[in-house]
């Protein structure tokens, strides 16, 4: 073979992953809670989810994987390095999560899993053994959808959410992660967290506009925003419109809207960088999602509106900053309006920065590969956010079209995940060493 | 009898209803249909309306009044005026409503036909007749709340609303007025609008807080504002709040809350008086009641907000100046926001100013039984709108607790409803005329 003949590194930089089939993957885990409207709804620890555990681990038995399951569900399939030398040198991990939201798309999570499984199976088509051995993993309960919190299995992995916790959560319905774990079958011995993790990478659809506007393919994912969540509560007098007088009205809703309004000129005072690019300088996001107006009603004044505000910004200072302007504009608004105004804290995510030779490793692959890239932050969270924790981390970003995500029209472009995976395929093999 | 021995003009001066009995006569009314709250549920036509309708028409047969019923079910109960002259004397009529919202009070709509009826008991107690005849009577459906239009009975009887549309309302259940009329024996024989009126008087708590904010007990109404209804849809593009940068989003909530501040200013733009006195200058109402979201969640910035609008004001020129103003910032926000807004109107009412000298008439009767009085415009509709198409017509405002109407909690003072029907005594009498 003339992969045999090279020096390592310059196998490894001659590598490319099977395209095809990793959208021929892709697309048959799809098809196991898909919906009408082309989306899945594959949500954690329901049959469905066992469906798809069981479809991914038989793929990775036939490819000899061993197949191991932690206490919270979590699934590693190895490969082995080189036997005999180093047997404690950790994996270098890959992966993320194949639960779905209730209306969501193929690749969210199952990308991230499918293409670390498609790296394996590239190098087994060209009989390369690394160093350090090779993990796929996916964690359970990503999305939250059916049990909270969001990103169980890694949270649990990471010593961030207690195992008790996790067990006791329950659907609507009442049943438990515990008995659904039993249930499905994926209620495994190890304890989570036990498993050593050399480094890890997790590939993921942008779930945003930056790539796809700036008309670039690789994303290197520098860290994900903290967040700070928040319900808010505005109160007036409700009345009827008629026969109110401007002046006489406690209108809860002309409060509110000043308030809703300050939220993004928040984000605008944090540095709302033009394309949201890491490094210096905020990356203020401000949204009011939510709005409840009481009674709502088309000629009745408003007597109360609650909404909800989600602020995210790099760093904890800015997360902290933009909590500090913000309860000062609800402090003025009650101060001059008259109006009762309740700014309750809901949830608070910190800032996490992932390993700056992480970042690096995934810009010089994406530059040998010729694929364009540029440094990139995470508004949402990911299973990786929890890894960074415990070891050296990196996320690859691919686009999604209209930056669309969480939604039956989520979409992505085969060329674009191939590339993904072939930068995934680089840093994975750099980290590990193949061996000679 | 002392009165006889007095000018007729006097006689009338010196008498006063019994604010006992039109209490006990309120309290009666409202037993029919009483919520747990402490207000009323009876819904025009129901069975509850059907057992109001009798208790008042039983009344009115005690008294010797005789009973009409039209083909929408206006129920007139008339007092004859002198024997032998002027046989063909119109009316001097006072009246309302009797049915209620589904979270209705005691005294809207009630309150103006027992008042006239207190009237009538208290001519019987002094034992005067009158020159014009009297009558008292009840409109169908003035809420709206089981059949629209509102104020569908005065509606028909001033000729706009068709009878035929109005027999082919239909509740939630498919049942249409015409049937509910003939079901619960009020689908009367005589044509709507054949009955002639003199005169039309309503007295109504003001179900709003101008009165009692400034200590007065009788409001002399000039008239209705003019209302402009509308929907208004901002359509921009719903993404994940976290992903996607401030510069790249197409935030419809922001863009509406714009808008919704827009409502209140172009009020007062439009000369929202300090106490919502009648006459000179603009009366601008403006109001936000009902906002709708999607997908109104926490994390997702919103793609497309619906709201309403309420504009009101004193004269159809000022409404449409309003309308105007309106529009130019829709398009504004359109223009400079790259959001999508549709404004759809959905009615309007035209403005409708009393008669000049009913209203000094209530004044000055006011004025004679001592009770603060000031001119003020109902912001709300009331069956009077219709009645002033078809005769001179005036109104008289108690204050009513709080302003709070259309609600259980809905309450009036016993002193402050006797006074107004003190006044309606003399407003009627003045215009009926005192058989010597």
């Amino acid at each position: 073979m003339v992969e045999t003949l090279r020096a390592p590194a310059q196998r490894a930089h001659g590598l490319r992953i099977d395209g095809t089939r990793l959208w021929a993957s892709l697309m048959a885990l799809a098809r196991i809670g898909a919906t009408p409207k082309g989306g899945v709804c594959r949500l954690a620890l329901t049959d469905l989810d066992r469906a798809g555990r069981d479809l991914v681990t038989g793929w990775a038995r036939e490819m000899g994987l061993a197949v191991t399951v932690d206490a919270i569900g979590n699934v590693f399939m190895r490969r082995e390095g080189r036997a005999g030398r180093n047997p404690a040198l950790p994996p270098v991990m890959a992966g993320s999560h194949i639960d779905t939201q209730p209306t969501g798309g193929k690749f969210d999570g199952n990308y991230g899993v499918l293409a670390a499984l498609e790296v394996l199976r590239t190098l087994d088509d060209h009989g390369i053994t690394t160093e350090a051995p090779l993990e796929v993993v996916f964690w359970t309960n990503e999305e939250g959808s059916r049990f909270v919190p969001v990103m169980m299995g890694s949270g649990v992995f990471a010593g961030a959410v207690p195992l008790d916790h996790a067990y006791a959560a329950a659907d609507l319905e009442g049943r438990t992660v515990h008995a659904e774990l039993q249930r499905i079958g994926y209620l495994g011995a190890e304890a989570p967290g036990r498993h050593p993790v050399g480094a890890y990478f997790e590939a993921h659809i942008e779930q945003g506009p930056v790539l796809e506007d700036a008309g670039i393919t690789i994303g290197a994912v520098t860290g994900v925003l903290g967040i700070r969540w928040y319900d808010c509560t505005v109160t007036g007098m409700e009345a009827h419109a008629g026969p109110t007088p401007m002046a006489l009205r406690r209108d809860a809703l002309q409060g509110a809207t000043r308030l809703m309004q300050e939220v993004v000129a928040i984000a605008h005072r944090h540095g709302a960088g033009p394309h949201g690019q890491g490094g210096q300088g905020g990356q203020g996001r401000g949204t009011v999602g939510q709005v409840l107006v009481h009674p709502n009603s088309r000629n009745v004044i408003p007597g109360r509106v609650r909404f909800s505000i989600d602020l995210r910004n790099a760093s904890d200072a800015l997360c902290e900053a933009m909590d500090a302007d913000l309860r000062a504009s609800a402090a003025r608004l009650a101060g001059d309006s008259g109006l009762a105004v309740e700014l309750q804290p809901v949830s608070a995510y910190p800032a996490q920065p992932f390993d700056a030779d992480c970042i690096a490793s995934v810009e010089q692959a994406a530059a040998r590969l010729a694929h364009s890239c540029r440094r990139i932050v995470s508004g949402a969270g990911h299973d990786a956010v929890y890894l960074a924790r415990l070891a050296p981390t990196g996320m690859i970003f691919v686009p999604c079209k209209d930056g669309i995500s969480h939604n039956e029209i989520e979409d992505a472009r085969p060329e674009h995940l191939a590339a993904g995976c072939d930068v995934l395929l680089q840093v994975m093999l750099e980290r590990a060493g193949i061996a000679a």
